[in-house]
């Protein structure tokens, strides 16, 4: 089985850049209906895959849309100042991928389990956004100046509510209308260095079948009826990708030895996969990890992107103004 | 200022007993449209109030319908063996207040905000019940043998999601058609004894201007349309309670002395009142108070309040198998 | 019973300041052996109590030394900026209270029961405190410079550990000598307002039998064999003190009114009095209470006065430095 | 570099049934100085390794003594009727490590750190034990009936304390002076199906240089001067061991195999070994992963511990009693 496929089959491709990288590095060339672009900033960068078509959407096994991505190894590190400069550059990227008018209402949707840490990475970032939209209601105009209306739900997993998340959520959209949901969800890498690394924001929201994990339903235009732009940071990779990514490492390394090479040249390769695939199968169980330090993390990430979501919806608000509001 | 009128206004009158005592205090005289019915049991007693028309509704600020209160000072205690036989009561009490099929759907709602320990009491009990309506769609048919579909959710506070509870509540309660919601609530005593000593069930639901606090908008039968079981505990006095309590107790006093009697005798008791009144003015503020022990207080009730709605709404699962599912 | 002895011994009389203000008043004289200065600052005021001799401390039943008032009613509003304020006032008077050479060492004691949110003062500002002992002993010295040895320990309450506090820290004490010791504790106040407004500091640790709760035992230089000073912040107050005050103020009001006043002319004080202790004596039982909303108070105060030791003992390492270090 | 090298490098060796397995397989033989019993029971196996003399220690890389592990898969399942046999086993077991008067005193401590969900075992097994001693002190003689004098404590880790935790530790034992330590604390495994089904209790305490991870100093008879019991799950695997794993596993697979194994014949085993090395190099960093349920396991298996030790300490106590005192 291709890795690609594995890794789908696992859950583990929920970020648009490695299925990118991995349908590159498996067929050898650009992939039709797929278009890439990659600026570099002070202490990343910033890679913008656009799906153009259903060729496209077949190869890369999600929606038409954009999907941009945040590469930062900084962000593992716990220095405020430089998580500011970045909130700066996710809050542009985010602003770039809607046409959202000034007072354009918006709600939050933090997916995933608060019982679960490295679920609770949705959960925990609407702990920390500027909600507003009860002050348009009941408070004076002057505090509601340069504030749009922002709800924010965490609406739990299934196996807490006994209901599919995007009934809630879809619920909610109905009594309040929003003008634009944006959803913010743990994801599942194929790297473990990605993980706390990398921001995906993307236009398409959620889809099912786009090789995300069974948790999320669809939350996106066609069901909800708004535009949906989801958020995610990878906090676990699958243990078999570390296998995988170690005994093709291995294959590799046996191959380029000048020893070994001539004894690999004339080894069948396809029997060389079917090997690999034997000693793969052990991993297929649910044995999806995270860091150790993955409460700290958390932590650090939602706060991050609750500021360059606070910054993205609220341009007219001062820092110190937002540090009144926000815990 | 009557003492009925004032602790309405301070939002410390949930418990429909508080109001009849205080009302049947006042008035020196049973209220018209109002029953009152008392059991005991081996650990405490069990009032059922029933309101019957629209004088008992105008009397007691509150809605027609039955309200029926469990008063167990050892509800206190941390006592496992006594808190299943209690839940044994409430399960029976609150069975009889609505007359529910074995398959009737059962949606349960824990209001509050789980960042103050005081009105964490809804979410707590939320994390801990029993939720099968997942079950029922996906796992196999003997294990959900037995079991109603039962869906939960604490929706927050409006500072939290800035939208109206009541509004989050119908637009789930619209996409999951439940046959009867249960709402759960901390409410506001008069009494300081009757904090986490007092369970409240009413087939009403919530009503707004009913004399409750102003977070709570209408979660009743006529919003959201299917019958609305709401049960509450007082986590919380008014700190101006506990003045009047006390003013009251010490005016009483004097009158009963036989040398300050005589004073008292000829003293204008509207002019006692109104300075009494003008003390109490400096207790209008938003002086809520809990006692210290509160995070013990909410976590023992919500496992108590879990269990007996888990037993009235699971009657045939043995407690073995249902400690196999809850946390 | 005067008001000074029924609230020393319903243990709320942990301000000095309010010691001395109760006791001024009941014999309408200045103490002797105790001296008062107040300063006022933006904000609010510093009041600084210095009791000289043992005429003092027996009048106000506690040890000879400084105590230092902060009354700060903006404590309480969540104001980012304001903290930083406040926190740069309360380092200068905490710095005034001892005389600490730069490579001086202390230990940070925070006391109470993490489980208990009111009592949960000194574990929260531990987890929020500088430390940085170990980096003295393996980390390179361009890091540790500046910083001064600082350890810090939560060690929990009698219930949890079954171990005396004092215990716990006198065993660390001599272990790891430090040259001074700073304890935190959350305190009980006699008037509901100073809950979260007011900061005391003294330089006389704590001492048993000083009109402090029983969960204290010594912690002073006496017993630790090293200076100590003690931070707290009232989270609680006795149910009774809100009677006393209400029931005080009705017998104020029925004085001076000029009917009522007549009758009172005529009236036995101390019989007044007697009833009034009647009245008192239904509260005497332990119904401590605490704010609502006690979960965000304990949250802030805990990061003020963490940053005011912070700033305290380590003047040299600028705000941006100390919050790559700090959560 | 060898397996047991290379793992103990790593600092995921915790367990001595681990670094047994391995070290007979390189060797192909017996180690001496190292005795290994295997019993069965209901649910799992219990393996007893004793290491009898120097030789022993320096071959397994730790002290003489004996190490208990008990292998039980049911224990990830949240079954309590199952938790609670498997708790007596445990009971049974940790008795049998030492020689217990009826009244001789133990200090329970509670090892890692409570911020970190797979390094917060030991704390969380100290919320549930039954702290008895300050009863001893305060209680009338017929609660402490049958009950042993129990403390407990969580010390915390040196990045939160500043202190080596050993010296407090240390500092507790000599005031406290109990006659047994039970150390509880989260472990590393080489194999990620040992997570949260497997508990290791040895006599030996913990030693440094004992293959553990860097965090844990000596807490052991020479140190504190009383014996200590070691108690540990495993709560995380390092990375490169999933790695190590799965490439050795296709080495072999590729010798298996009749058509590569001629390849391998003529290949030189050293140059393999070689570039295996190299590929596994690029794991070397600090890796260390954990199920993404970790919180449910630390929860789970937090209260069985607590469960089998207060089993043990308490034998006259019932389990209805117990329930009374425990959360």
């Amino acid at each position: 089985m291709k890795t690609f496929e594995l890794y789908q089959q696992w859950g583990t491709l929920d970020l648009a850049i490695e299925a990118h990288q991995l349908l590159r590095g498996e067929t050898g060339r650009e992939l039709p209906g797929v278009k890439e672009k990659v600026e570099s900033f002070d202490y990343g960068k910033v890679t913008t895959i656009t799906i153009t078509d259903s060729t496209g959407e077949q190869l890369m096994g999600r929606q038409k849309g954009t999907y941009i991505t945040l590469e930062v190894p900084a962000i593992r590190e716990n220095n405020r100042p430089l998580h500011k400069e970045i909130a700066e550059v996710m809050a542009a990227k985010l602003s770039s991928l809607v046409n959202l008018t000034p007072h354009a209402s918006v709600l939050i949707v933090g997916l995933g389990n608060w019982r679960a840490t490295p679920d609770a990475l949705g959960p925990q970032v609407v702990e920390h956004v500027l909600v507003t939209r009860h002050l348009h209601r009941y408070a004076p105009e002057e505090l509601r100046e340069g504030m749009r209306p922002v709800s924010a739900l965490a609406p739990g997993v299934l196996g807490i509510t006994g209901v599919e998340t995007a009934e809630i959520v879809k619920g909610v959209v109905e009594k309040t209308q929003p003008d634009l949901v944006i959803v913010i969800d743990a994801l599942a890498a194929a790297n473990i260095n990605r993980i706390g690394t990398t921001i995906q924001m993307a236009d398409t929201g959620i889809s099912p079948g786009s090789g995300l994990g069974q948790k999320r339903a669809a939350l996106n235009k066609d069901y909800l009826g708004v535009p949906v732009i989801a958020i995610g940071v990878p906090t676990v990779v699958h243990a078999g990708t570390i296998a995988r990514e170690s005994i093709t490492a291995l294959v590799e390394a046996l191959k380029e030895n000048e020893v070994t090479a001539s004894l690999y040249r004339n080894a069948n390769p396809i029997l060389i996969e079917n090997i690999m695939g034997e000693v793969l199968a052990a991993y297929s169980g649910n044995l999806v990890v995270t860091p150790k330090e993955i409460d700290e993390l958390i932590k650090n990430i939602s706060l991050l992107l609750a500021l360059g979501i606070n910054r993205a919806l609220h341009p007219a608000i001062s820092e110190e103004e937002m540090a009144l509001y926000v815990n």
